[in-house]
């Protein structure tokens, strides 16, 4: 399959207003491929370490890949990525929906913004061409209105929108960027990136195709994937319920995160249930690209917690964020914070748990209503909750201080508060609870971009489970392994998981599409690369190139001062989880050091530091990081 | 596919005459698959370290591997291993032919031998039953009298007889195993180990078949490798000239091992090359089961140099051991040696590697003929050259002492003697010289078994070449090489490619068959084990087998007390060669040490002392071995 691929950067100076077009090399496609570990690429090249992370010289990277514009389930995700404003280290955030295939259909594998315009601006992007058009009246308004005023501007109802909203143009760290209103770049502040830049939107209309160098086989490929899909138990369950079908699921085992990650039991699990949200609000499933899972939902509510279908409905992560954690049981009031959060730009993780911090102060009495505004911020207060939001989004009051994220929030209010801020590396923790999947826990511990579930496997010990343990079988890894195991072998099973959701990251590839849940396999994943741009690669190249971004990101940390000191959980993940029941789970603090020294030395690492080793850069085409150490 | 993997194991006590069959869970199967890393599992979970590599604690294990037995070309190699008597670390060899598969058909994947038979021996295996029968009336005698009177005795002229020659009952340390009397298991001295064992021989007869869990894709993959060797450029100059023809590319290459790895052109070249060989001594081209290649000669030579077709005809190794290392331009008298050394059971690049340090040491006055016992051993005498292959294999006069090989007959003859002893662990140089090929150099300073060229990459260089530059592709190195490079690119490049011969070495795979060289690509040996094993393997899984197997090795040697001090190139590497030339080539001693600490690092092994972590024996499943630094 001879197939040169070619792909276009669009590269934008805002402070200069200009545009230009790169073409980098096959070779440099080939080995970064895209998303993740080809924003680094670019970052590493071309940014110093050090940089104000909400100055004008921090980069800002849209970036899709090679496969991305093919029509198949799976393959919609890109990545938004920059130092983060939140932690200092690396930022990256992936989003499904369309408006990454719309990109690449636009002609552009990716975006990297430079600069700072001095006045508001969104950026317009049609087939080849890109603009940078006035957004002074845009700037201020909810996204609803900007996606609404920038369609009827350029005069195409079809125009994607990718935005920052009012908490990017605030600043607000852990702003996210929205697509379509409810496809979120969700983790490590990138709305804020945009909103410093004065870069409220980017409008992206694509008309072209994506040249496939084996069309023939990709017709085979997506039928397979298509066919598997009812096959796997996660696509069913996925189809039938979504995302939120995960709240019973850790209930029953005992992890879903309750009580600002107290316990693992919630009371109100029921009524914030998938289940219960399929019966009573539903208003659609919706989904990505070319994706007939649709494991998207969009809600309807009337009344005094008004959520309309345009801005989506609560995935998993806020139904525990905005629900369980705050011990909310109030579905209406969660689908309406999770509008206001999409409305507004604001990550519904960083802010429900920002949100369960402030409420945890305030049952311990470290917070009285004179703090907050006078807001009832106890444990179960959906208005509370609600009011938080805006003041966050809009830095009102007490919102200014929640609004800068726990770490920062907790060292201002002090008085132990600190213990009770649930994050890592400074990034509030998803919502997965180390104590009953270790595999989560180290993942959380190592992620470049802190407690994000996107970098960690969600849970190794999907082995245990025919399906999911045949997905692995391709890496030799064939045998079951207990989900609170911490041993060596966990560490192995992690180190190989951990690469296939970063290559995940680099390919757009949805993870709930991919190994080990559900359509794709790994060969299917291999094929796809192949039948796409016509390459000869293997599972060997594509699991190299997920070790490849996760030691770029590493790399990244490091230059920008971060240690193995910054590889940890909070003390409270030490304790016992529901301790005294029968189902109490502890992960023990030296084996959890002894498991991730292990991992360093797994991935090639300095053992002491995490820092990794000339030779394994080398080894992976990175010896041009060598000196950057 | 479901197929469950069955294979047996012959376990023989030779101490006690009993022999056991043991069945393997499938997952070590899967996990070790055979040659190189099947052994290494066994060696290293049941031999302690230290014990006297020819007293009955060394364990001796033949084996081969899950796909043998195939009629596929190039599949047919199987491992001896066991502690090594010339180097006190891990010995290892492998042999083509038809043994292996015999083996394999005869219900056996490998055999493990114990103990020390108080008398001379002999093994008869056949279809599942192995028998341990006297070998008094087979003792002292030449091979060839040897295999004819098991046959006889059996009566079954289709036995396949692997045994050490008198060299190996001399416990000569360099002794090898012949099978049918020209395919040898060359290096490390497994001949001595038998030999030690009053194990003469093993005669194995099969008229089983290997089962194959999908024989259609069987068909379709063999279609496809006979069909991909006359495209392949090595495939085809090995069908027309066998491995012979390599004397005539090294010698224009400026790299043919002459006087002792002095210069790098022999003026005999033409004379001892392949094209004159074919011309002039060539009865037959001569193969290995299933292969149509038939890189292997016989010849036929009358008079004062007679040799037979029976015994072979000398390969590369041979011409430039016997040869052009020797300076000998007698092609005759090399045919001559060959047979010697085939009836004797001597490693042929052992044996002239120690002929020529004698010589050296002869040219330079060190020694005299009053101390090789009046042989004229300057450089370019054939018959002296012959007399002490005599002499080695019988251990008379001066043999006894370069029967030891260089390393220990230097220390023997002192006077500065031991700079011109070419050995690295004290394993003579197999006939590549790294100043030309720097992979090869960096091959066999890291070889566990010394500086052996069935462990090292022949040629990094060939990326620069079409063909060999698109079989490296799947591993997603694209880009060209230069065979002098020393770079961290080079080591990139090397220590992929280490991972292929070593994964050559436990699934039995022909070098000359494989990848970057010829019939092969790596998918099509994905797919062939994918096919026999019905295993969902990919190319991950058997990059990692590699890996594994080199890493394991590693650890017998730690295990032994060796170090990164063992891993050196003799200093006469790094001068200069061809001084003064046009072609001068040489490697930097600094660089060499720094590639070195690099590749260290790229395996995952401690960067200063070479050895093998505990995370990175962790991620490849070897969790097992950190106990046992």
């Amino acid at each position: 399959m001879p197939h040169g691929y070619n792909g276009k950067i669009l590269r934008v100076d805002l402070s200069n207003k200009t545009t230009t077009v790169e073409t980098p090399s096959e070779t440099v496609y080939r080995r970064y491929m895209g998303g993740s570990a080809l924003s680094l690429y670019f970052l590493l090249k071309e940014q110093k370490a050090g940089v104000d992370p909400l100055g004008p010289d921090n980069k800002l990277v849209f970036m899709s890949n090679v496969t991305s514009g093919v029509p198949m389930p799976g393959l919609t995700r890109y990545t938004i990525a920059a130092r983060s404003p939140l932690t200092g280290a690396f930022g990256e955030a992936e989003a499904g929906g369309f408006w990454g295939p719309e990109l690449k259909l636009s002609g552009f594998d990716g975006i990297i913004i430079e600069g700072c315009s001095p006045d508001p601006v969104y950026l317009w992007i049609k087939d080849g061409e890109a603009e940078i058009r006035d957004a002074a009246n845009l700037w201020g308004k909810d996204t609803g209105e900007v996606q609404q005023l920038i369609r009827d501007e350029l005069g195409d109802k079809r125009i994607r929108v990718a935005q920052c909203g009012q908490a990017g143009e605030n600043l607000v760290p852990y702003a996210c960027v929205v697509n379509e209103l409810k496809h979120v770049n969700g983790r490590t502040g990138m709305g804020a990136v945009m909103g410093s830049k004065n870069l409220r939107a980017i409008a992206v209309r694509g008309t072209g195709e994506v040249s496939v160098a084996d069309p023939e086989k990709m017709k085979e490929i997506r039928k397979e994937a298509v066919d598997r899909i009812p096959k796997s138990p996660l696509g069913y369950t996925l189809k039938k319920i979504g995302t939120p079908v995960f709240v019973m699921g850790l209930q029953n085992s005992g992890i879903l995160p309750t009580k600002n990650f107290q316990v693992g039991r919630f009371d109100g699990a029921e009524a914030i249930s998938g289940e219960n949200l399929e019966e009573t609000l539903l208003e659609a499933p919706k989904g990505c690209y070319a994706c007939p899972i649709m494991c998207k939902r969009t809600v309807r509510v009337e009344g005094k917690y008004g959520a309309t279908p345009e801005y989506g409905g609560p995935e998993y992560e806020t139904l525990a964020s905005l629900g369980s954690v705050c011990c909310i049981d109030n579905l209406e009031a969660i689908c309406h914070g999770n509008e206001l959060c999409n409305r507004w730009g604001l990550d519904t993780i960083s802010t429900g748990v920002s949100i369960a911090f402030a409420m945890e102060c305030m049952e311990r009495g470290i917070l009285t209503e004179n703090d907050t505004d006078k807001i009832d911020l106890r444990f179960g207060n959906a208005d509370g909750m609600l009011e938080m939001i805006r003041k966050i989004a809009f830095r009102e009051g007490f919102g200014d201080i929640l609004a800068d994220g726990v770490k920062r929030a907790s060292q201002k209010i002090g008085k132990g508060s600190e213990e009770w801020a649930m994050h890592i590396k400074g990034l509030e923790m998803a919502l997965h609870d180390p104590r009953g999947k270790t595999g989560v826990g180290l993942g959380f511990a190592v992620s470049p971009t802190g407690a994000d579930h996107i970098e960690a496997p969600h849970d190794t010990s999907f082995a245990a489970e025919g399906v999911m343990l045949d997905a692995m079988k391709p890496l030799g890894l064939t045998e079951p392994m207990s989900p609170t195991d911490l041993g060596p072998k966990k560490v192995c099973q992690f180190a190989h998981t951990q690469q296939i959701f970063s290559f995940n990251n680099s390919l757009g590839i949805c993870n709930f599409s991919a190994v080990p849940y559900s359509a794709y396999t790994l060969p299917l994943i291999v094929d796809t690369v192949a039948a796409v741009t016509g390459w000869d690669t293997s599972l060997y190249e594509i699991m190299e190139l997920g070790e490849r971004a996760i030691t770029m990101a590493r790399m990244f940390n490091v230059r920008e001062g971060l240690s193995n000191k910054d590889d940890y959980l909070p003390d409270r993940l030490f304790e016992p989880l529901d301790e005294g029941t029968e189902e109490e789970k502890q992960i023990n603090k030296k084996e959890f050091a002894e498991a991730l020294r292990l991992y360093y030395e797994a991935m090639g690492w300095d053992s002491k530091t995490g820092v990794p080793t000339d030779g394994r850069l080398a080894y992976l085409g990175l010896e041009w990081l060598i000196s950057q150490k």
